[in-house]
């Protein structure tokens, strides 16, 4: 029995390595002979890179053995003999989320309505800022609000007590909904591919501040968003979610930027649903995005 | 001096009337004579119904008559000779609009962020619904929230209530944020082209209850939600705003109502902006929604 | 080592049954003991109907089994025990697709121009028409052409012809490219999910005749194509394919005709691809169509 | 009485000029004043460039001008006084469009299905290639067809014989659909505004060659199609249409390509009925498209 969402107590596995035959075999056949069900199982190889991906997500129900040993026992059995790079999910484990905001609420009005609503299945223990403007929504929902102020002296200082903070809240992946401030290298290095952004363009056109401005400079016919993981290259990390909108002449800058927020709120939510399932591999700047 | 948004002192007419030579030059050189600036001007003539079709907004400031001299000149001179239907509104009027809701909260909680952000020009003095659940949202941004359980029995005597309520409030149009009850005739009659609903299919396909389970069995390849204003007959009012997404054989019926969702808020909210800014105009069961 | 399009001597299984465990393990291993390298495989389960639906495909260079023994070792050890309906592909072979039309010609230049560029692996020995007025375009290309006046009385008679001549040209399945006739149960049962239509609407609205007269009444908002299976309730087979465009009230009918075309075209092509790939695979009314 | 396409025996004006009070009202009541029947009237102010843009179309049955007056007096008494410029179309007069292709078939085919459908008001007397490939489609439909070969070294002499071509065969407009030369300066100085590319990806994301593979290469999740009025800067001309289809990790290079060129038919198409239909007016490498 299966769904497009997760069934409680199922495990998944997110898989990625260099292309051969017998990888689905070996791992279908290690999850029979211990009595797992295959909920879902999608796969793909890249062709030009000859690289192997795969989810597969099967019921713990029934299934023979424990967390401890499966980890243990694929890692020694499957993983190895094939050169995986592996990550194994349970459906039970509620991932932990941080909301960074600056002064746009857009974003965060819709992650918080979709958080309230019980849409996703996350937790937001707490949301940081450099600015206080956002943080009665904040309060309305019970959710610690932070601010960092920031200046070019004291960045570094402040991203250390950010780093600090996290920690202290078991974050798991960071959300950045339109916050206003570039990341340092050294914060990003602490959670590769598990900081997501959402980028005003439909990039690789249009990076950097003021894209609505340069969209109706260039007179574009269409508007976008782009959902991205966060690497240390300016809006240039592994994509994973884009959309966009028709504009026309009639569109003024302002009305670029209030039909952008709609794209925005869309693309960004849609990114983070596919990051709390378990759904994106990134490989070489790339994302595959399980459906 | 000109933009998609209205500009603070400046008046709109919204006309409709039958087609003949003349109707575009009486008004222009009225508004001329009295120095008015025009702002914008899109006008559309409908080729079946030989019918014309006018939205025309200028600027106040030097425009020679006051609001009272221009109704009375506007209508003896220009607007009986062309048996037009006209509709004065000023940017200075913030319009008043009430919500109806139900137990989902995604479209209530867009409709607030927007308003609570300052996207719209308008006053939400009242909520209505026929169940408290979704109370504290509104009393989170002080807006008062009335409960009206209904059953078959006391829905007359509730309706006539909540007119009442309506008017006391001064609401000039109402918003059905899916709310879960069909209103009577004789309710839809006090707000003629001022009740705005959003259904959750592409009308005319799936009207009615349940939309998402019988686009599931029907195995559609795209969902939408459309968004119309309410007439006596179930929802066949005139549409404002339309549009789809695409799902797949993957998507549960549970995946097209999250999905769908999205699309609810979004059409709603479009059919809102375009009633606030004085952009549609009804006639026969269709709409014409000026850009 | 893989693309999303055919490799050259690969084969592929189309496979749905009743969901239990361990159906892809007994897959993947049979595939694996005769040294077949699985090239794409794509699973669902529908959560409703508690079935499995699957699509493999692996390459035939290295593969121990001929084709004939792979059919009947598959057939008497995996079919067999998890009760499947499964059919067998060849990338090798190239499926022989007739053309219904009748004076409209948008859809079928469309499928003649991808013909001519070799963008489909498929061949179109023959074009079936009610009307003579496109012969010269597959006269054009070498493709032979056929006129079969239709009437109330002959109709009868006539599908019989057609029935005749589809065998001896050998055909596999049928398009429909705005054939502006009703096939008879009778024809429709000898190529059961092997004729492919196009219906200007977005079904289930606007089914029958002059949808778009009909979407103009209405006021939609988006006007759409769909491409579906047919069977012997008209316009209600299973949907392959479908997409929308929006419109506006300045679109005259005459307008949303032209646009649909174009939407048509597209919807119609996207379908005939999935077919030619072997994606679909179809269950009480609905499609599954891999990715 | 009115449609979307142009009437037969119509005019339209296309007007840009420095915005001020009272143009609309001089032009409509210029028109009323020589019985005049408006069409469609469409204006628009940019908000920045305090720059007034207007399309007007009138029936010319019953007007009291000539063409040669109209041209006299409307150039006189309005176009001086409000610094226009402007441009005289007649809906009687079949404009000429010449067509530049290589080897790249999509498009033509869909120009030439659309020019033998009769869905535009157009002559294609000449298609030039720097390549013989695509002959037999011309031939078909009798149109002559002109190879000029293109090197480093002949090109300045083999753009002088196309313009002299084009010259002789009286051509208002050129559309490159798919010409995979880059004209020169001089080239396009003599048609400004008047020749219209396709260019296969939404710019200005992806400038140049290969914009496919650079488009895989970063991982976007949409490829587009833009069509722009060809300037001496490569791909950075005014922007006429643009669209684009989503695309997942499964899209090998070939699928962006497949999937792209289906875009591009679609979005030249487009551009080319605005430009067909003096929709159009070019200001400061931005398009004004009135609808």
């Amino acid at each position: 029995m299966s769904t497009n969402n997760t069934t409680p107590h199922s495990a998944m596995l997110l898989i990625s390595c260099p292309d051969q035959v017998g990888i689905v075999a070996a791992i279908t056949d290690f999850l029979y002979q211990h009595n797992g069900n295959i909920i879902d199982l999608e796969q793909h190889v890249g062709v030009r890179e000859k690289h192997f991906f795969m989810r597969i997500e099967w019921n713990l129900q029934g299934f023979s053995l424990s967390v401890g040993e499966l980890k243990k026992q694929f890692g020694s059995l499957i993983a190895e003999r094939f050169n995986m790079d592996w990550q194994l999910s349970l459906a039970d484990e509620i991932p932990r989320m941080a909301l960074f905001v600056s002064k746009h609420s857009h974003c965060l009005y819709d992650i918080l309505a979709r958080y309230q609503a019980g849409e996703w299945n996350v937790r937001i223990p707490v949301i940081i800022s450099n600015h206080p403007d956002l943080e009665s929504a904040a309060k309305n929902l019970g959710i610690d609000f932070h601010v960092f102020p920031m200046t070019k002296q004291n960045k570094k200082a402040q991203e250390h007590a950010q780093l600090t903070l996290l920690q202290d809240y078991g974050v798991d992946f960071i959300v950045l909904a339109r916050y206003m401030q570039i990341l340092t290298g050294q914060f990003i290095a602490h959670y590769p591919n598990k900081i997501i952004n959402i980028h005003h363009s439909f990039l690789p056109a249009f990076p950097g501040a003021k894209p609505y401005h340069s969209a109706y400079e260039r007179g574009v016919k269409v508007i976008g968003a782009t959902s991205h993981y966060v690497t240390a290259q300016l809006d240039a990390g592994p994509i994973i979610a884009q959309d966009v909108i028709h504009v026309r002449h009639t569109d003024a800058v302002d009305d670029l930027v209030r039909k952008g927020r709609d794209i925005e709120k869309l693309v960004l939510a849609r990114a983070i649903w596919h990051h709390l399932r378990h759904k994106i591999v990134v490989c070489k700047n790339r994302t595959v995005v399980f459906s």
